[in-house]
């Protein structure tokens, strides 16, 4: 075990580092650093235990660097614990793993990226969750800033850490007042901070966090605790140990200049690194299995099946052969039939609560344990958790999210319930792969292909029953479309997807009758899509793309992206309450309308 | 004033007219309705001040029901107040302005969508931040839900809340221990509840919420507190008053049957309609006054100005003018430059710190009571409050929204830090308008036209510096493109917009030196597009649209879908930390890029 002066000491290395990391890089946030060293090096050299010759040991202790900002302090820590032996002056260059912000990619020490605030403690409880269901000692612990704790999702986190009675998990806040541009709500208020989290039901410790003893001691105490999640506030100083950096304003964002560095430098002590052991993790317990499995679909033709309870089908019979599989939601799994693993693995499914935002953050922290994990809600209430999205698909997440009531088919309960944009955020998001099953079957079977299929995975479900089309051995590969109707004689190619496939071929028949061939497809996967394929059989043809989504974003535009003319029937009005037949009638994207535009078109 | 007894047999009028109304529509949440029937008769009839018969008169006391799926007691409520004739039983019927959540349209009652939970408070934060600034006597009141309480952006209101004393705003929390799918995180853990928001500085009363005379003690002793806004926590049932509904699971969302609801009503009081009057508003003030400028722009032909910059300076100059203009940003308003209003009309500016949903919700809330709002952060950090957005379209919105940062070129910082998918964003949202200035003068330009412009529009921001293209008297008119550079010669046209306006003007010269003629176009406003117009000009010449944005979403798909094909250049992979111009290259949208483009596809 290191001495408090060998702590003491490494927090001066730390410190020291982060200045000279960012005064060569030209930018960063030294000063965030600063505040947090001594944190930083009894974390790293005292409290955890990890394997530092394998970052994907599953047992080792987990960090987040909720506060992303604080890069440099982290590289550093990681560099003098010997985990990486990449030159820290690399920092914030094209090419180098030390990125301005963490971000996971050649470095496997970051698992997730940070630079987005408040999202780390989500994470977090995920992991800790995690940590509970596979039975392992690792406890995670979630450094955070006091600026990120104005973000709404950092009370979701809190809430369900206390719900669960999250012990293995600890959070500690770096209170050093100052914001980016002045102070922060809360200042120094140290009991401020400790009222609201008592409030949340956690176990509260308030620290001087630049006291390397009583760090010490509060970690101690957090592991003890047996029932409640710990967080640490520490009272701090932005830019702590150099006079003119320390408790100022006017300095977030910014490197020292050359000029500078060697003044401040001078002011810091300047220790022969300190030679600490690090603690080893718990003993492994070998890795989570996995268990795939194709499943035996059972539909019949023509029955009528809502893809949301096709998709909770799917979901309870995938877990039922993979302990790998959990599941989360936003409390709605009534309504998005995530429910349905509560019949094949109770134990595995993690009532969200209405906090999407920690969902997804706790959804990714799950998932980079190991877990193959869907988490769901009303597709229009994951707009809700976009920023979340977004950094997991930065943190090149593996998961799926399943978004239910897409389109104004839900009808009378209206707008603010209808998913119309689900479709343009999970395209928007890097690598993500978008799904849109049009019958039980195609539900079934992609729901089957999302647990197979690395990276982030959206499936979008709608709430009304549509008839069987597809036979239970038909296949649904990524990246294909399916030609439901297609003949020699074709002047037009309908594409629809989810409820508006029904609505195509509905338009196929009345076309029929007036004596006009028209090519159906079903689009039920977004993205990727084969774009060469369809230009194939789209020339020569008009193209109609119907959907119950907006223009923006969607199905119609990414098809026209491809090259093709494109005549694009979607969601172009507010919508309002009515019946799902009125709606998609007042919207025009029903039979009828499909039917007049293929008449304008060809005629 | 009505007696204890009438406000009590109001309650019951308005639990009979929610079964009724829910149990013609077939469907709704009439036991979300029968937990705050108390709570609306005594807000409604012996509260809240407001003119029956102008929903518009700015000193009406405000009423937010975040709950938004309660919407039957709040038509019931209002139309038993006098404020409307229209048929109760027409509640959620095609065409009815009784939606099945409150929608703001055709019924000036309803000023803000609700329905996506945990939104409300910020409105009304917003909107008693609005009355302390026009120093108006009303009181803001919302009624929030239990379930609701889950969601972070009700904490972000809460801390704004206490943050600016705003002791003319009153939460209701109605605590009726169910969710959709079961109890709540904290059931009827009423204690609990009140530590959490003692912990936010509110002042906290709890209640018995089917105790009429507890709510107006309640209701009075917050009129009273003048330095903190009062939460009052009441304990309610679900269902209340109907034996088989009462505090029941399996009831949300569900509208009674026809053959049970004789059953239900005769379980109920069934009183004659008490007559009381409304108390009228505090004495009206007249509105705010609204001072449209133009602006004289002053920069140089070639002048190294950012276009962040260029707003903060337009914001300044515009508020200096427009008593109605307020600015708000999510602490980052030294880098956004919002922050130069504080030269002007400091007392205009409204720090939201890091929580952009209650940002987003507190603009709806102001621009509401007539102010013509900005709201900033960095582009990227836009996507946390995207269902914020999404309710602010929904409610026909007036207010600007302003993104910084946006794309790659920001640099060293790294992804977390770019906006990539603010475009695709905004552009969903139903009758947004979609701004991205090329150069300073339009920065100017349209920062002013925003202001002259009603709805809900998105000005998109670059950190880097870049020259000043256009003159200070050039025109920048909602809906339309300019053209930089054209001849009879052109054989491609190169789109560019924001940053990459410069590199599409760097290609042409590159171009122009290898005997290839191409146009250059800014794409300064994005959405409404003259599609037509564009058709025209690039008639038989190859499109090449070149967007520091992601392809999906972006205004490469935006320009296919009006049937030109367009050769993209977009981001397309997860960017890094880095240079600006290495990261443009890297991603293939510099000069270079697009010059190559040209070539491959005219040659």
């Amino acid at each position: 075990m290191p001495t408090i002066a060998q702590l003491g000491d490494m927090a001066s290395i730390l410190r020291r580092d982060s200045l000279k990391m960012t005064t060569k890089a030209g930018s960063g946030h030294p000063t965030t650093c600063l505040s947090c060293a001594e944190i930083m090096s009894v974390l790293f050299f005292n409290e955890m235990g990890y394997d530092v010759s394998n970052a994907g040991n599953p047992d080792n202790d987990e960090f987040l660097l909720s506060k992303g900002h604080g890069a440099p302090i982290l590289y550093s820590a990681l560099y003098r614990a010997g985990c990486t032996k990449t030159d820290l002056m690399s920092l914030r260059k094209y090419g180098s793993p030390f990125e301005g912000h963490p971000l996971p990619g050649t470095f496997p020490w970051i698992k997730v990226g940070t630079g987005s605030l408040g999202q780390g403690l989500s994470i977090g409880v995920g992991m800790a969750i995690a940590g509970k269901l596979q039975k392992r000692k690792y406890r995670t612990y979630v450094l955070m800033g006091d600026s990120e704790m104005a973000e709404g999702s950092v009370y979701e986190a809190f809430e369900l850490g206390a719900h669960y009675k999250l012990s293995n998990l600890c959070a500690i806040v770096d209170v050093n007042r100052l914001g980016q541009r002045g102070e922060t709500m809360l200042g120094h208020d140290i009991d401020a901070y400790k009222g609201r989290l008592v409030g949340f039901g956690w176990n509260v410790i308030t620290v001087d966090g630049h006291e390397v003893k009583q760090l010490v001691s509060a970690l101690g105490k957090a592991r003890k605790e047996t029932k409640k999640p710990t967080v640490i506030v520490a009272k701090t100083f932005k830019g702590k140990g150099v006079s003119f950096l320390e408790n100022k304003e006017g300095w977030h964002g910014k490197a020292v200049s050359k000029d500078q560095i060697e003044q401040a430098l001078k002011e810091l002590p300047n220790p022969s690194v300190p030679k600490i052991n690090i603690k080893k993790p718990a003993k492994s317990r070998g890795v989570l299995s996995r268990k795939q499995t194709s499943l035996k679909t059972k539909y019949k033709l023509g029955e009528e099946v809502a893809t949301r309870d096709a998709y909770g089908n799917a979901l309870a019979k995938l877990a039922k052969v993979n302990p790998a599989i959990v599941a989360t939601d936003g409390e709605v799994s009534n309504s998005t039939k995530t429910e349905k693993i509560l019949e094949t693995r109770p134990e595995h499914y993690v009532e969200a609560y209405i906090a999407e935002q920690n969902m997804v953050g706790m959804a990714l922290g799950m998932s980079k344990k190991g877990f193959d994990v869907f988490a769901s809600s009303f597709a229009c209430f994951l707009s809700r958790a976009h920023d979340q999205l977004r950094m997991a698909a930065l943190s090149s997440a593996n998961m799926t999210v399943v978004g239910s009531h897409a389109g104004v088919s839900i009808g009378e309960d209206g707008p603010s319930q209808m998913g119309l944009e689900d479709i343009a955020i999970f395209r928007c998001l890097p690598g993500s792969i978008v799904l849109y099953p049009g019958d039980a079957v195609a539900a079934e079977k992609l729901t089957e292909l999302a647990v197979k299929t690395e990276g982030l995975k959206y499936i979008r479900t709608n709430r009304p029953k549509t008839p069987v089309l597809y036979k239970n051995g038909d296949k649904f590969p990524l990246g294909e479309f399916k030609v439901l109707k297609q003949s020699s004689k074709d002047k037009a190619v309908i594409v629809g997807a989810g409820v508006t496939v029904n609505e195509a071929l509905k338009a196929y028949e009345k076309l029929k009758k007036k004596g006009i061939n028209a090519a159906v497809v079903d689009c039920y996967c977004i993205k990727p899509f084969s774009a060469r394929r369809f230009r194939k059989l789209a020339e020569g043809k008009k193209v109609i793309v119907v959907e119950d989504h907006y223009a923006e974003g969607g199905i119609g535009e990414m098809i026209s992206g491809t090259g093709v003319e494109v005549h694009s029937l979607a969601v172009h009005k507010i919508p309002h309450s009515g019946k799902p037949e009125d709606l998609m009638q007042y919207q025009g994207i029903d039979a009828g309308a499909i039917t007049n535009a293929v008449l304008s078109l060809v005629r």
